[in-house]
């Protein structure tokens, strides 16, 4: 039994994470302010950091040092909230509601929520030229950073399977495309978390491809999990309506395979993750943790 | 009076621009096709290459291969289109026409609409990563070329502008407030363009520097010319309706300060550009060109 406290961890790292975005991100001021703020709401509207933790964590298992890429695990999260804003609106999942808070487009209209998804993205890329980074990181590390992140983020990546996502709705869908839409809309921005922790930690390319491969599987692991909360999940705990992809005829694991088969096919994605692992010491141990805490949590 | 044939030299550098795109940009394949065909459709609307041209022409002014920094030139032209997409969506300006072609979210529907500019967006880092440029381009440069890029496209500048412009709507502007319209929403890529040109191309600090300068110049006179010819120009010949601005109760230079005041401003930024190139040679006279066409143009 581990006697690593990952809720301890995650709470500590989550501080961390939480501390650099007040820092790093641009202050409100201007013509523009309505934006900057929208922005920072969406930011700390209950995000609970998992991809920068992901990041930070892949960075520590190869012996970096995770405070001296705080600008990339920043980024990371701008991107994922900015897919959040741009996921909630009108035009798109019509969601009013996020983390038990008021959606972007709710609380500043569907314009200012537009932009602010678009000032998100931008500043994630801004941040990956940050002084903090290129002072620590090879510029042609930084370079591939840039490029594994902007793949994962675009349309062979996130955008990719959120189109794939939305197209199919209502539709009933075949595994490969529920694969695809799995691998790519959540899938690609976890993977690309880890690799890109180890590859701006120093890795070397036999830890940089086993991170990758430990992402891909704890990123199909949590996308068949959140599927599955959809259905048994707590609405309380959540924080969102349950059963809002049937609502909306997602495509989803267990509308797919059903509940049981769901289940297992968590634990065995849970134990691949593990397996990529098997190679690293005592500093990979958050992210075992956070493998296991996937499969087993209820919000 | 100068021999520079600009007509030729334009309609040569945006073929060049345009097969570049079409090369670089990805296949529309697979369950997120859609998304991929709506980002080349509006790619291949009639743009008229500006941005790309006005990269090239200052890679060359500073001595630098223009063909050499083909996907930044593309990246930008990317993220000019994907604001373009996004600006155009009910939420925004509500507009169908674009260029005379119906807009992105007519054809593919919103949510693919927004997708398609995410898509752009992203996809405009992943080209500044792209390995012809990693081959000649030192990392470092790459990096501050970035940099440059995120900055100007982002809350600092384009989307501050597009939000600056959105929420005085229908207001009485300032002039202060309209000139950070002016040089966030259209300048600063324009200035980009021309200084991401110098600085990929090779120029030294001075040459750099002239040359931003040479683009917030031109990117306002831009502007400016743009906002004038909504009043006095010809629908037919600019492909979109005139008076647009009006009926939007837009900022516009002619509204505050009349049409006389914005002729003589439009020259007078004129030859503020011209100036910043007095120390170059015959390598800028398309930028000299560019400069002169832009205060004349009627389209």
């Amino acid at each position: 039994m581990s006697q690593f406290d990952l809720k301890e961890y995650i709470s500590r790292q989550k501080a961390v994470v939480d501390a650099a975005l007040d820092r790093l991100m641009p202050e409100a001021k201007g013509p523009s302010a309505k934006v900057t703020e929208a922005m920072r709401y969406s930011l700390s509207a209950g995000g609970k950091r998992v991809r920068p933790i992901l990041m930070m964590a892949g960075c520590k298992a190869v012996g970096g040092v995770p405070e001296e890429i705080l600008p990339a695990a920043c980024a990371m999260e701008c991107v994922h909230t900015y897919s959040l804003i741009h996921d909630d609106l009108p035009a798109m999942d019509d969601d009013d509601l996020r983390r038990g808070k008021p959606t972007c487009h709710v609380v500043y209209g569907e314009a200012v929520a537009i932009l602010a998804g678009d000032g998100l993205l931008t500043y994630a890329f801004e941040l990956m030229t940050h002084r903090e980074l290129t002072d620590k990181v090879p510029p042609h590390t930084l370079l591939r950073a840039i490029s594994i992140f902007s793949h994962a983020a675009g349309v062979a990546g996130m955008v990719g399977g959120q189109t794939a996502d939305i197209l199919n709705e209502g539709k009933e869908v075949d595994p490969e495309t529920l694969a695809f839409i799995h691998s790519c809309k959540t899938g690609a921005l976890i993977r690309a978390s880890v690799e890109m922790g180890a590859l701006l930690g120093g890795g070397d390319e036999g830890q940089i491809a086993a991170l990758r491969e430990y992402g891909t599987a704890l990123g199909l692991c949590f996308q068949v999990v959140d599927d599955l909360l959809d259905v048994v999940g707590d609405q309380e705990k959540l924080g969102k309506p349950v059963g809002s992809d049937e609502k909306n005829k997602k495509a989803t694991y267990p509308a797919l395979f059903g509940i049981e088969e769901t289940r297992r096919r968590a634990a065995e994605l849970r134990d691949q993750a593990l397996a990529h692992l098997s190679s690293f010491g005592q500093e990979a141990e958050p992210l075992r943790a956070i493998a296991n805490y996937i499969v087993e949590r209820d919000r």
